[in-house]
């Protein structure tokens, strides 16, 4: 059985951070928790999200595993304010979760999780490390997109930096470091699609801290917490140089 | 003669609740008031609004019928601002009306009453009523315009309900009632046009009570107060279930 | 060299005022201030404004010329919230703009002056003035809109008034004068597109003074104070009565 409660304003956030890069996801409903990963359709970038037990007001679940429409889902639980709870069921037999909503009750069609594009894993990386406030990242996306439809993310003696070359303008833009950690000597630099960088910029918090772990060539992977203990990762494939 | 002054807000407001049905209509000046009729081009909803003299800050009438064009109306009131008082003027021999506020002198011209559709007559329906908070109307419209194009009102014992079935998925919205009158034992239910349901719903206010009343394949009828002494209605025809 | 700060706001409304008539613009940089003077493309309307050295934070210039894409520059000043100093640097080798706020460094390439439309010598006119409210001329040219595509501008013993005649409404507003100067006996009038007026009327500010200069068929020249220092003018030419 599922059965779960949690505030309207932790599941409109949550959802918001996985419609970033897919419309359709599985979602795992286990003892301990939620957890979502997705990949997109062109397989570049990842998403994925835990949602601990502690989160929700309550919250009993015995591994079952659904497919969601996120963009309908994501319509339903918008229909709370935020001082809403939503109440979520799932009806076994006719593979339907019920929603309500103060005294909206919707019953939303689940989707058949094996149509949904396979999971992916999110890799260990093992690359340099950098703590930056999420704003840093969304306001070098927006300037790099004055020039490129691409962004580049440099590291260089402890400092991070975002830059893009357009046709005959440039932009670069230094981000305030929190902290770093596991950072090589020498400088390495990966580029990347700008629309998916600008999405994932999206679905990072603006005010706290997101772990940003950048290679050379290399995939990017921004992490950061989600509701009070929950867990979210944006991974993003690079595109090669000379493209 | 016709001269009248009234605040900008008032007329604003009065005037938004019509043209959320019609873009042209009739409006009668008489000694104790104005007032409109008007039914849609389909003939499937109605709109009765009454502005009583007590209403304006100064009104004098004998009886004149104008032919209003609404949208055209609603822009020269709307570029008032809420603390302006708009004076209006009629010119008998020219046929136009003088709108005046501030610095600002408009003169519209009227349309010929005669070219406009034939005015309805909203009947008495002897139905269930009960008493709801606009807002309540509102969410109902919401929700249901996530699955579906049309919208259901059922009575059950005393309570109210909006529903709606879509292909795949299924809402429906309790309403919380304030009162209630005249209401028989068996349940009760009706099926509208969400498009007129949502034109409706945003003509009603949001924070003070509707009075709706509601048959079995019946029309309903939304009855609230206007501005400080009139009063607005909405009548709208049922689909048939198996259309 | 040119070297110089400002603060971001300054300079957004700076070229605020100078982009609701063209996209790019020569930049006179002289030692005691910045200068542009553009027509736009008709030569209907001119715009002229200057920004004393005051304004800035600091300021350094040797009479420099630079040809300045105005929309992109814009966007880039719009990177900086409201608090920020935009420093701009002139490389005159590469004959680009660096332009840097706060992290943010951005290479503008500028464009060869010599193929931006030749600039124009703003006319004294010697004709009766009238000093308004800004709003005063917002809400005029907003009335007009309602019923044409042109506005004319009329004073007549001290009053200023704005009218339009549409094919079965007419409209005028009267402005409210805060002081008046040069003012003949004899009514004067003349006919602008609406087009370059709404323009116009967006760049001058809201809640302070502007010299409005008008004549009998005749251009019209509106001018207002910049930042705490400048100076800006729009000049608009007639169109003839009977177009």
């Amino acid at each position: 059985m599922f059965e779960a409660e949690i505030s309207a304003s932790k599941l409109q956030d949550t959802v918001s951070k996985i419609d970033a890069l897919v419309d359709e996801c599985k979602v795992h409903l286990n003892e301990d928790g939620l957890s979502v990963q997705a990949v997109d359709p062109a397989s570049v970038g990842m998403v994925d999200v835990s949602l601990p037990k502690e989160d929700f007001a309550q919250y009993e679940a015995d591994g079952e595993l659904l497919g969601l429409n996120l963009v309908r889902f994501g319509e339903v639980v918008g229909m709370g304010n935020s001082g809403d709870t939503v109440a979520l069921e799932l009806n076994e037999e006719t593979r339907k979760l019920r929603v309500k909503i103060g005294g909206l009750r919707y019953t939303l069609a689940l989707i058949d999780p094996d149509s949904i594009h396979q999971e992916p894993t999110v890799p260990d990386l093992d690359n340099a490390e950098f703590d930056v406030v999420g704003e840093e990242i969304q306001t070098a996306v927006k300037a790099a997109g004055l020039v490129s439809d691409h962004m580049g993310l440099r590291h260089d003696h402890g400092s991070l930096e975002g830059f893009a070359e357009g046709d005959t303008d440039d932009v670069s833009v230094d981000m305030d470091t929190v902290d770093g950690r596991d950072i090589p000597d020498d400088e390495e630099a990966s580029l990347f699609s700008l629309d998916y960088l600008d999405a994932m910029a999206k679905g990072l918090p603006k005010d706290s801290d997101v772990t940003v772990e950048l290679g050379d060539d290399y995939p990017v992977k921004m992490t950061a917490e989600l509701a009070e203990y929950g867990e979210m990762t944006y991974l993003l494939a690079p595109r090669i140089e000379n493209e």
